[in-house]
């Protein structure tokens, strides 16, 4: 028997208040100042692992709120390959939990060097990757001690959406942001009693499966690819995430009956693309099950998240019921999920 | 019986032509010209599907090369989103076989509009693509009938060396240019030897399995991810490619006996790093076949392409073989690989 209820649950617990202290902490402004002085012509973003899909929402959210071209940093360029890239006049961002991974402060530090302006997202400000950067943000998490991150991946999101609204403010994101907390302890409760319901179908259909798809599109991007991460770290699933966009490009050769494929279905425009996938795959005959806004009430099944929010902030809430199904999965099939087979909390790349 | 050769497999024989009419061609001069006079201060491209492999080996060879920020372009954010991002100064480039992916197109004239240079690469100069693009370079690979890209995928890859090879001239990859078609006739001739030979266990394997990972980094993860998704389209495989570096952030834990792993090693540092993957998947009792340069003969059963190139330039040359394995396993499996279940050949999304 697995002890319950796991770390890992009880981090799950933590994150409206982790959330809650970073929306109220002024850490952002002096940063935000900076950046909307220095207006950076391009942004690249540096990560791995959870933090890299951290790295995708902050992909979208910038290019759509602040309009400034923004992509993926590629370590390698600088760790194996050597390369002198012309970092100046743009920022390097990186994102790291443990803020430890040799070859994403490989990169903060060529950029730093080289003129680019650097902020350091990371839950220890005493870390390697703190140090190198011009700046840091504190991701104000306490420590992680169950191997499957989950609160520090909604905290890199909130210090993201925290820093954005701050550098061009008076969008959609700062009444959004006041009412993530709220949003967040609901999502907790709303799942709890899906999963009591309607969601155990969804828990016993992963833990039988040796596969799974997970689907969603632009915001949500990032949380099918997290959620896939997570239950290949945590259940040992070959789970895999695409874009709705690319889900016809081959992948829906894929969904026949038997693999379960999870959908993140914002409300609006978006929610309708991903029906559209949804439907592809039934009229396979698999079997999807559906989580989302408040639209979403209508698709038999499915986990509704009630509160109202901006689609950019529902990846902070979406991100929530997938942790707690994988939490749950792990345990139906007899897995602990604070220290699954063979993995370490820190990995650390050259 | 499945005829052949197939389609697919003709279409592979004619690479190397295709790749001697791009290196010949001076097509790319003017644009290159026009990339050194506007020198943009990042580079932002556009694609999808197999094209948008073809643009991760673009970061790759532009960061390294040129010394440019290099990121991808996220279509939603135009089309979806509608933001507004400011394009200014910089250069967007598509890439797309068919020049007809709604989504990339309306990037592009976003970019154009906002006073980016754009320019597209495409194997149908008439195509809307082309006609939103200031500039258009035309991949010279003539009609592709199976639905699985090969000659345009290694065409596009070809354009973008002999492009940046133009924009700066003088480094290692004029002279590797020169010798591609020698190279590329050279690894057909030996994976059909490999393929008689050792590489038969791994068609065997692939044919038995339901899943395969595909592992390398660097310039060659376009090359596993490539290979991940024609095994996906063309013979219904749950294949998933990662980065060596990402490997040990989870996906370590499916490497278990019984999912086939496929590595791409290119000689020198990158491949030794490969190697630290592939020993840890068979500490796990999994089964690994092995892609790769000169060195690879030192690993028992590996198909190792003597003819030396730049590590810049094995994309190229490293995705043959992959491609001819997937269309013998596609046979083996009964399965014919010029139109394989469910696919259209261009795929439209907004």
């Amino acid at each position: 028997m697995i002890p319950t209820p796991t770390r890992m649950r009880r981090e799950i617990e933590e994150i409206p208040a982790v959330v809650e202290r970073i929306v109220a902490a002024p850490d952002v402004r002096a940063v935000a100042a900076e950046i909307a002085s220095v207006r950076p012509r391009w942004i690249a973003i540096a990560a791995r692992g959870t933090s890299d899909h951290a790295a995708v929402y902050a992909e979208y959210l910038i290019e759509t709120h602040l309009g400034i071209p923004t992509g993926l940093a590629k370590p390698s360029v600088t760790t194996i390959y050597g390369a002198s890239v012309d970092w100046s006049g743009g920022l390097v961002l990186a994102i790291s939990q443990s803020g430890r991974s040799p070859d994403v402060v490989s990169v903060v530090t060529a950029a730093r060097d080289a003129g680019a302006l650097t902020v350091a997202i990371t839950n220890d400000r005493s870390s390697p990757l703190a140090l190198a950067a011009a700046h840091t943000l504190d991701c104000l998490a306490g420590p992680e001690l169950a191997v499957p991150a989950t609160k520090t991946y909604v905290a890199e999101l909130a210090v993201l959406a925290a820093l954005v609204d701050a550098v061009r403010p008076g969008s959609e994101l700062a009444d959004g942001l006041a009412g993530l907390p709220a949003a967040l302890h609901s999502a907790i409760e709303r799942t709890d009693t899906w999963l009591a319901d309607d969601g155990a179908a969804t828990v016993a259909d992963l833990a039988a499966a040796d596969r799974a798809l997970l689907v969603s599109r632009g915001y949500n991007l990032p949380t099918a690819l997290e959620l896939a991460l997570k239950l290949k770290e945590t259940c040992g699933l070959f789970a895999e995430a695409y874009s709705t966009a690319d889900f016809a490009h081959g992948p829906l050769v894929l969904a026949r009956s038997g693999i379960p494929v999870l959908a993140i279905r914002p409300d609006g425009e978006m929610g309708r693309l991903v029906d559209e996938t949804v439907d592809a795959v039934r009229g396979r005959g698999g079997r999807v099950a559906v989580i989302g806004g408040r639209e979403a009430a209508s698709v038999p099944g499915a986990l509704a998240i009630g509160d109202p929010l901006p689609e950019a902030l529902t990846p902070l809430v979406f991100i929530v019921p997938g942790q707690l199904v994988v939490e749950a999965t792990a345990r139906s099939m007899g897995i602990s999920p604070d220290a699954p087979d063979g993995l370490g909390k820190v990995t650390l790349t050259r």
